[in-house]
Order: structure tokens, then C-alpha cells, then sequence
């Protein structure tokens, strides 16, 4: 079984990864690792740089016991000109026992996933899905609240071009929230229903916003940083017209003062940023162990 | 004990190779790792890139027990001038217990090897050898036929500057086969018989091709993709000339279209192509048990 | 607890730390790995690239039994923009044992403590402080000459950048020995007497060469390679003023015939380099014993 997207999960996963993600988080603050996967390799394959989601995954393998091998574009063969589907072939012939990847184009997991018989993870592929992402936000609001059912969540910024929005707004409404899209009528798909940011944060729960490219900023929207946080971003007047107790939640990594006001993202009573990150590995253990062991 | 080329090893250790990594693949097919080599750490230091080659040898460390720790080009002391030698008595005062080494100059594996008192494994070294491929090689033709005695293996494309085709024209030829080397005659060495490729194929059990680098292909030979392929590359029509039942093999990465049509490369009946890489994690496995184990 | 300079070191904890590292040399010269760390997490985090300095973390690690995870400048959302803080907070809530740091700004690995919960060890910081590298000096010392008390240490080089040379000349006088720091007056701090190379050296036991970055050579000093070892390097006839039987001792990597005849640095007898890099895992060993364990 491969997690490519929030589609291919059912109800009872669903289910089994939150209920795991918090035993694994009480773990981890106990810094208690297991031998759940021991002996077992993950291949951690990323096209895309990242920070959070390639060192969350590995953490998470070594945190289980088993071991994250790493392959970097930069070490790949695939300057050398040999296909995706070539390189799947490669990897799979070395029989790993998961396969985690992240890619620009929107399918290539999928693609990985026909030919590699190990389980294949989406740690974010294009402008598709980024699963676990979805997977960890739920999992931190869960935490939180004690529910997601009936929790309006407001997700804001670069719809058009964020797999995260696009993960949570397929999970997040099977666990009983109300998503509501907004963000710069440029930046949101022909399929979203106008919202202006201002309208989706009224009586939100849970806030949500997305890393705006700095290049997307000057060449699409013509803005300036301090631009778009008054326009669209996530300032404390903004953030009043939310619920009481509203959280504020970002994937990162963060451009201060430009999607969000800096104050709001270091507030520990509002925001959950650490939180996801925290989860996040809590979550890869989940998955990992549910497609692993 | 060190792995630098093939007249490095004596018939005895060959054999011992060949047969226990029949019995890592199995282990590896039953997602199985060991823990022979449990505590012990590998070095493994690529001066060039490699997807397969680096990853292979990692793998094979894991499934061992051992710890594989990397060490690439872009960080290494060697753009702040570091003589190889130097970088070898330093990774040697660090203790490892065996070092992995690819290198783009012939030679430098032997030279590191003088220095590291731990046993040193050549990962390939310019155009000199890259024994563990011809080791997996020799254990996938094994696999295959049941025996390498009396077959006839025609190694196609630019031997000049093949470590691949060297290595195995010296292990196949001790372990009974027929050897064939063919090519461009700008890319053949001086020593080789000039042999076109026709000829190579003509009744041979087994067709390995080599890949052609696009830039020599282009100011070399002058020639165009699929003109390669025309004058040197596998077709099916020039694979007709050999013996039936043969297998095609490639060390990777191919260029399809290019030194071999893609239909053949995929053939299940044909391609012995993924059973390389997978017979490569064994090898390498087998290499690592004999040496440091 | 972190390790972020030799000052924050109690004469105990050093004391432990030089004690350890003994007793890991030979464990390590032994080819025996623990297990007091087995399922640790130790995050290597090189925002400068370093051969030995994040190998020598990572093999420590990996020969108590934990893992060592990588993040290189390469793989960051540093470059997307996000601020060390941020960086940190990220890194924290994945809840690694420990985390190793090498950064260019003075202090950062301090700014980074702040954050994180786990202990924190300052793997160098721009021209601050490298404690480790004082710590292994140290150790290889006491081992050559069985006490620090009384020795005379000749530092010699580029002082002002040297955070080598500032973390020596605050442990070494601790441990009872008198430091004397010589260079270029032009690469001599101010708060520095000026000192000639030839007289540090006079009746030195040790005499540790620094590293001159070969831009540094031409724009500041207007010297060749060979004009800067005639008039600040190690020499023999400049090594023959230091006491009978003086130890010959460099960082790394070395410039050979720039800040040191290479014959020196290969002289069995006089050269403490090779044992300094392999005390670097003992005495890494021996922090992240005394910090994690």
C-alpha cells in the first residue's frame, strides 16, 4: 500500500494514524525511540529541497529504528539524463522497505509508486498533494481542540499553487471541519468560490496560512512584502474578526512580516507552527509504522 | 584487505562472493537485513556522483548492521586544496571500518587504500576499473545461465573509457566465458582487436551494452542520438544475430534510444538490467561481509 | 546542558571529558562500538562545509550507537529566507538528542542554545570559538606528553580568524601550560602583544601551525605560498629552535608548503596531526557522552 494522496486513505487509516500520531508525540517528548522498524531501510528521495520534510521523515525512520538513506538531486542520476521511471526501476531493485519522495511535478509519486513494489509515501509532489502535511495539521488541531468536527478552518495565501491547502481541503471536511479557501483572486484555482481573506478568518477556528513565493509576490501580484500582509496576510487586526481561541497554524518555512505579522506566528497562545513540526514527525512514525511494520 | 581490482582477488574469494551473494539476493527479496556487521561503521567517499553506486553500497552496509556514513565532493576539504593523500590519513585517523571510494582519477583508490589501514573497496576510479560491478555482473549472467563457463559475452560501446568493460574483461574470461569487446573504433583502446559490433553480437549468450556520454558522442563521433543507435546501439535486428535465449545487460544509467532501443531494455525475457542493480546490493553485501566482517 | 565555549566548561566537566576521550582512543583503535547512546538522534547541522569536523561528529555518534542526522547548507530553507530562529524552532520540535552546529556568525550556535532543549554543541562559529578542536588538542597533548602542566604551546598563523587558536588559548592555560600566540602582525588580534613566529617557538614543547586561507595571503599580506612559509611557516630551522623533542601540531586541513614544510608535517616523530583527527572522535565521543547519555 502507498499514501499518495488524501484519496487513497480510508477512514479506519485515517483514524489509526491520529490515534498513533499522539502515542508517538508523547514518545518523542519522552526522547523514547523503538525498534518497531528495525533492520528496515527508507529510501528518502528528494527533487525538491527541504529542510523540515526531508529531516521529519528521517527522524521519524531512525525514531521507529530503521534507517533513512538519502538521495539528493545534486547526487542523482538524473543530470545524466536517465528517466524518473528509470531511477524508479534502480531504487526499487534495491529493495528498500518504504520509499518516501518529493518531486516538482505534480504525479510523479504516483508514477514512482506502479513500479516500486515497497510502499511509496508523497512527501509533496507539485502543486498535488502533500499528504502527510494534511495528515500532521489535523493531527496538531486534534491535539489542540479534542476535535476537528465542526471547526471552521480558514486556509489563506497561494491556493492555486499550494499542495498543502489542496491535501487539507480534501482531509480536513471528511473529519467534520469547514474548510474555507481564500487569498488573492490572482493566486486562487477558477474551481474556489471567490473569498476574500477578511471573509474566511470571520468566526474562524483555525487559521491557516500559506509561504508565499517572493518571486510570485513581485511578478504576479506586484506587491511589495508589507504590501501583502495588508492586503491578504495575517495581521492581529485580521486575526480579531476569527472565534475566540482561534490557533493559528503555517507549514513553513515562514516569511515574516509578509503572509503573517511576526508577533502572531511567536504567540504561544495562538499559534500551533512548532506544534506541526512536532507532530509532523509523530505522524511520519504513524505512517511509516502502519505501512512498515 | 582491500578490493581494488579484480587481480586483486584470488580465485578463492571470487567464488566465495559470487556464492554468498546468491544468498544476500534471496535475503534481500524477503526484505531480511543481518546484523554481521552490527557497530561497524563505512566510509563512503564519492568524488563523483552516483545514484546507484552510492546508494547501493549504503544499502548494503544497512542490511549488514553497519552504518554507512557519506561523504560527497561538496563538502569535502578538497576545494580548500587538500591533497588526496592528506584526506585519506585524516578519514584513516578517524577509525572507520571500511572505506568505499569512488574517484574520477585511475589509481586514486590505490593510493588511498597505501594510507587506510581499514579495508578500502574501489568504486569505480576514472577509466580504470569498477570491480563490484563486474563481481555483480558475473552474479547476475550465474543467476541466469546457471554457470558463466563457455558463454560468450559481447561488451559493446565506448571501451575506451569504460571501467565497467575492464573490470569484467578481466573477471569473465578467469571465470570461463568468452569476452568480445566492440565498439566505435575512435572508442576502442589500442590494445583491442578492432571488432564492430555486428560481429561482437553474432551468436553471443549474453549483450552488454556500455554507456555513451552525450558530449563525447557529439565531438567525437559527430553523431546524433539516434545515429549511435543506428550505426552501434542494440536493435532488435542486431540483436537477432545473437545466440537464442541471450540476455541484454547495461551498468546504467541508460540512455534509451541511444546505445539501446527502449523496447529492448524493457524486455522481461531479455533484460537482466534490474537484476543487475538488485544482484548489486548483494555483491556489495557479500564484498563488505568478506572484508570486514 | 550545551557545549558552546571553553568557558562554559567547569574544570570537572574538562577533566571527564580528557579522561573519556582516553579511554574511547582505545576503544576506537579497537574497532569497538557501543551502545550508550542506541537510539539517539544527534543532528549534524553544517552551515560551513567540513570533511573532518562533520565526519568526526558523525562516526562519534554513530560508535556510541546513535544516528546521526545531516543538514547541509545545500539542502536548507535557508535559502528560502527563513531566519536561524526559526530555523532552530524547527529543528527543536523535531526533538533530537542533541545537535551539533557550525556556523559562520560568531555566536550563532549561542542563539541557537537558546532555542533548543537538547544540549547544543558549538562545532565552530565564524571566529569565535571551536571548543572541540581545543578539547582534542588537549587530549592529544596529555597523551604525548602525559600532562599539560608546564608544556610551552607555540599557536602560530592567522590569530585574528583563528577561532582554533581562541578556543586553545583559553583552555591550554587552564590546564596549566603557557600559550603564546605569534602570526603576521597584520593577522594578530590588538588585544594581542605582538610576538614573531620565531620567538613563540623558542623552547616550545608544542607548536601548532594554523591554516592561512590562500585569499587571505595575497589580498592582506601580498605574499606567495612559499614567501609566507619563508617568513611565518613552520620550517625546519624554525622547529629547531623549539625545545628537544617538541610535538608539531595543525588543525587541518593543511597547506603544505605554505604555513608548514611538508616534511615536518610527515615526520612520525614530531607530528601530533593524524592523532589530533583521530582524538577528535574519542573527544566527540566523549562530549555527547557527557551531554546526552
Amino acid at each position: 500500500m502507498d499514501l499518495l494522496s488524501i484519496d487513497s486513505l480510508s477512514d479506519t487509516q485515517i483514524e489509526q494514524i491520529l490515534g498513533r500520531s499522539r502515542h508517538f508525540f508523547e514518545k518523542n517528548r519522552a526522547a523514547e525511540s523503538g525498534t518497531a522498524l528495525g533492520g528496515k531501510i527508507v529510501f528518502n528521495v528528494f527533487y525538491e529541497n527541504s529542510t523540515r520534510t526531508a529531516m521529519s521523515f528521517a527522524t521519524a525512520a531512525h525514531r521507529l529504528g530503521a534507517s533513512a538513506l538519502s538521495l539528493s538531486v545534486e547526487h542523482s542520476s538524473v543530470k545524466k539524463g536517465e528517466t524518473l521511471e528509470d531511477t524508479a526501476r534502480t531504487l526499487n531493485a534495491m529493495r528498500p522497505d518504504a520509499l518516501v519522495i518529493r518531486h516538482r511535478d505534480n504525479g510523479a509519486p504516483a508514477k514512482v509508486a506502479q513500479i516500486v513494489e515497497a510502499p511509496v509515501i508523497n512527501a509533496g509532489d507539485g502543486t498535488n498533494e502533500h499528504p502527510t502535511q494534511a495528515l500532521l495539521d489535523a493531527a496538531a488541531i486534534l491535539q489542540r481542540f479534542g476535535r476537528i468536527e465542526g471547526l471552521k478552518v480558514a486556509i489563506c495565501g497561494d491556493i492555486r499553487h499550494s499542495r498543502v491547502a489542496r491535501s487539507n481541503a480534501k482531509l480536513l471536511p471528511r473529519l467534520g471541519a469547514e474548510v474555507r479557501l481564500a487569498g488573492p483572486p490572482e493566486l486562487l484555482p477558477e474551481d474556489v468560490p471567490p473569498l476574500s481573506v477578511d471573509e474566511a478568518i470571520e468566526g474562524a477556528d483555525v487559521v491557516m496560512m500559506l509561504r508565499i513565493q517572493r518571486e510570485r509576490l513581485e511578478q504576479e501580484l506586484g506587491d511589495g512584502p508589507g504590501e501583502y500582509l495588508r492586503r491578504y496576510g495575517l495581521t492581529a487586526d485580521r486575526l480579531a474578526r476569527a472565534a475566540p481561541g482561534a490557533v493559528v497554524m503555517h507549514p513553513g518555512p515562514m516569511n515574516r512580516g509578509v503572509e503573517i505579522d511576526s508577533a502572531i506566528a511567536d504567540d504561544p497562545q495562538r499559534s500551533l507552527i512548532t506544534v506541526q513540526v512536532e507532530m509532523g514527525v509523530a505522524v511520519r512514525m504513524a505512517c511509516l509504522e502502519m505501512l512498515v511494520a
